[in-house]
């Protein structure tokens, strides 16, 4: 649905295709132009020459393949989460060192063109210290825990390290209704920033927010898409708005043009074009199983049920 | 950028592609997995058997390959606009007329997501009569009127008659100032519906919104996106808003689904599987030649440079 | 509900109030601090001193105060519509010239915080010249067209000789529908500028907007409160949506201050300033009763069920 | 600014003003139509017989007037903060108590149009148990950090309780730069509900926003005016927007009637509609010292510059 359609935007061939089920192996080789098409893991390794292996399945399969690819000489992209575990994951980090192979994980939120700018902005002179991070990812029923966290919830804790770095501590609430989940955190990033998180699986369809605070200043994206940036006001000006105060980003959705295109603006695109060029210049990707990694220690963390305040190590 | 990638959601097998480029025919034929390449229509027409062609060029080549591939015995969905002139559309429906084919006419914007409840909406029994409709289609420079009309406002003259049928009578006005274009018109309908249309070269960026206003109702969609459709209300009630009032459409970005996906909101994966069903179906698609026909009437009447109040005649 | 309570905010004192009904007329007394109350014109023209007589009923007591106030050289600021009819105001017109007095009409949107804001944006010189103005102002149910006009659409009419000036030429057309009304209107003012105007009776509440198009900027103003200042955009950044685009202007009504405060935000706070200031330094107000008269024209010329275009004098 | 100019909506006659400023006494006095004016609370209350005192000044004023307003027989209207500290607050409840008087104090947001609405779509069947609150209030910065937390922070908390009741528990985070202050916080009440608390100075101008969540169902309030109720979606329509999703709550600000005035909007009427009607029903109003107190309290717990989770015994 989405890394397919996405490949046309980045400078990637795709080679051959790989899915257990034959007719839709067939339908993509043919949909997305491969050559070749496979069935397993092992049968695509053994196939034509591949400079990298993109692995999006079920995460059952994500580490068997990360691995097997790593071992290979291939770069990797893994879809997030990049293993059902955090064992999973640590087995792909040392499968990428000991074959000094870069494996990227599919966190595509860090691309999306509205995450760009809010992180750009929120490095500015102008916009101070990052003093406050929110992160709201809060979504429909699920039918357990450990799915709602780790196809779900991943996505609020790979932003917050994006946005706000490694955490030091983190106070989790939960709330269980009806097998429904509902966190609330307050963290503290070794930064200093202090980052509010709510996760949860009691609201209707998919609710995504972020705002960043530094001193004075505040950017929000709202529903992915459109950026607000609140500018320092000046103490004389207080009570009367300004012409310059706001600024707003907003795609219009008229044309269709990248600035408009879902797969932009999700992140997809982005992904795939800074995975082919970090494989293309030989250099690690801005995000790595590193922060997969990072990640899977939080779902481990939100998994086992505990609340109170908890010290992280990295 | 759009249609290609759109064919994955209609019931379309690509057999070919066409175009003159050799390393764009190659690119395409493998990226969106045709079997064959083509440098010419009459190669195209000479080659594997097809159902359907799908017409996406300049405009010149528009009713050349519409015609030619009528004339084979395909079905024909050509993009706006259909040609140059009104002659070469007319053309076209000849040739559709003759060859008992069905073309339709690649008005995407008729399929986008919101167009499509807006226009089920206003065809309730409890919105009552279209009494008004406003359509706004404003954007940047172009580099003739000729463009402007042809390839932008276009969509704005179908827009109109998707909405509220056939106009009885228009009533122009158009400024020019630095080889930019505004024009600002009040039609009628022939349903009785008032129109007012805005459609100009002189706003940043594009700028697009629809309001359709029934007996008490109005439904209004802003930036193709998001849709409002404000419920009538009792008249003991004018002065006290209520929860029932208005209700809101807008898409959670933070999902990759259909109901975010830029390819149905804009309309292209609406269009595609459209056509691709009233061809397996062996009926009219709901938006024909005869459309483009009305459409480039209207092109004809705003390049004219004439201002006042025209009557048109189907 | 709204003047009374405006007064607070312009350097205006409150001397006499005059109401029929004698509950009425002592509460206004009380609650607003005035020192006497009258139950007449006549009553209250004769009693304490007074520079400026402030004008607020039903319209058939409007023309024939405004103009005794005039007559006993006092100043006077009239709600609008400032007569039943066309006649009326051309005598308060004739009043205030014979007695070297200012009038000035209740047009207090002219004042609004963010039309106010608009106005200025439209008159800079990187706006360019107003190429088009779209004013939408629609609304509830009406017992009958007079009222319709001379209380609701009036403020339309107005609105767009304030954002336009005068109109050269303004083409109508008209629809109703169970005894409610709809006007579709496109006109061209004296300074070229094109104009929409949507008037009618057959939406739910109030709508209101205003629109303002320069050359390649665009300014608008929704639900009377919000503005977004759309920035002209180069031709090489087309299709890459910047920061600087857009500009927001949006009160926050966390905080209880002018900014957010309905008075200032409608236009009554600002509409008594001018008339005081204008009372105090003995000079026009920025609105006045030729703009009344202007006003009336228009209803008139709505009011005669004509449809067409029609030239407009002076 | 508020109060005053919202008595006209209450069941309230003003009898005497009270100000240390001649002139400003006066002033108000006669704008507001009261029969005398005083310059000390001892003088007013030796005054004209009083059913109810509304006290509005500097914290140092409100404990002292209330107080004495509470021996004497009345009921008090204190603005908030109800004192300076919370012994001050404790010992305005004493008075209320031993003198069987009832104090409210002037939360005036629990009043507020849109928080109204929510609160009682929260307490809905078809919403669910609360199960996540979330409260932002952050704004300029501030001359020190108890003005902070008495003045603007000190809305927050009673917030929280007016929507999730008291607290069971508090997580606080506290980030100061350059003597501006943030806390993010989370929280749990009695109820079992989580609670989002984040207040700041480090924001421009003043950001407010609660959010509730249900099971399944979500209600939030931006910027004070706009509500939005998103209704639950059934499992099998996850991934198709349906117009009955989202409900949508924003005042039409064309016309000034109650429903877009700031006074109501804000509160500022309601509360004085509810003392008015709480004195003459001769009952306890809904928002109580006890209230005051509660909030008092957080605002020691936050003044005190602890961080970490603490227990909140009532």
């Amino acid at each position: 649905m989405n890394l397919y359609p996405a490949l046309q935007f980045a400078p990637i061939e795709l080679v051959a295709v790989c899915d257990l089920d034959a007719e839709r192996r067939e339908r993509l080789r043919r949909r997305f132009g491969a050559e070749a098409a496979f069935d397993t893991v092992d049968a695509l390794l053994a196939g034509p020459p591949l400079d990298a292996l993109i692995v999006c399945g079920p995460p059952e399969l994500h580490q068997d393949a990360a691995v097997k690819a790593l071992d290979r000489g291939l770069h990797v992209l893994v879809e997030k989460p990049p293993a059902t575990d955090l064992a999973g994951a640590l087995a792909i980090q040392e499968a990428a060192r000991r074959n000094s192979r870069h494996c990227m994980v599919g966190f595509m939120k860090r691309f999306a063109s509205r995450y760009q700018q809010a992180h750009e902005i929120s490095r500015s002179r102008v916009f101070g210290r990052l003093t406050h991070l929110t992160v709201k990812y809060a979504h429909w029923n699920v039918p357990d825990l450990s799915w709602m966290l780790t196809y779900m919830s991943v996505h609020a804790f790979d932003l917050i390290r994006f946005f706000a770095g490694d955490l030091a501590r983190i106070t989790v609430e939960h709330l269980e209704i009806g097998g429904q989940h509902s966190y609330a955190c307050t963290a503290v990033a070794k930064s200093g920033a202090m980052v509010s998180l709510n996760t949860s699986s009691q609201e209707p369809r998919v609710k995504e927010s972020v705002e960043l605070v530094g001193e004075g200043e505040l950017v929000l994206v709202r529903n992915v898409i459109e950026l607000e940036y609140h500018r320092r006001v000046s103490p004389t000006r207080l009570f009367h708005s300004d012409l310059h105060d706001v600024q707003l980003l907003r795609p219009d959705f008229a044309i269709p043009n990248p600035d408009q295109n879902t797969l932009y603006l999700q992140g997809y695109a982005g992904e795939l074009i800074e995975f082919a060029n970090a494989c293309l210049e030989n250099r690690a990707p801005s995000v790595t199983i590193d922060d997969g990694v990072a990640a899977m220690r939080l779902v481990n963390l939100f998994a086992s049920g505990q609340t109170g305040t908890f010290h992280l190590e990295e």
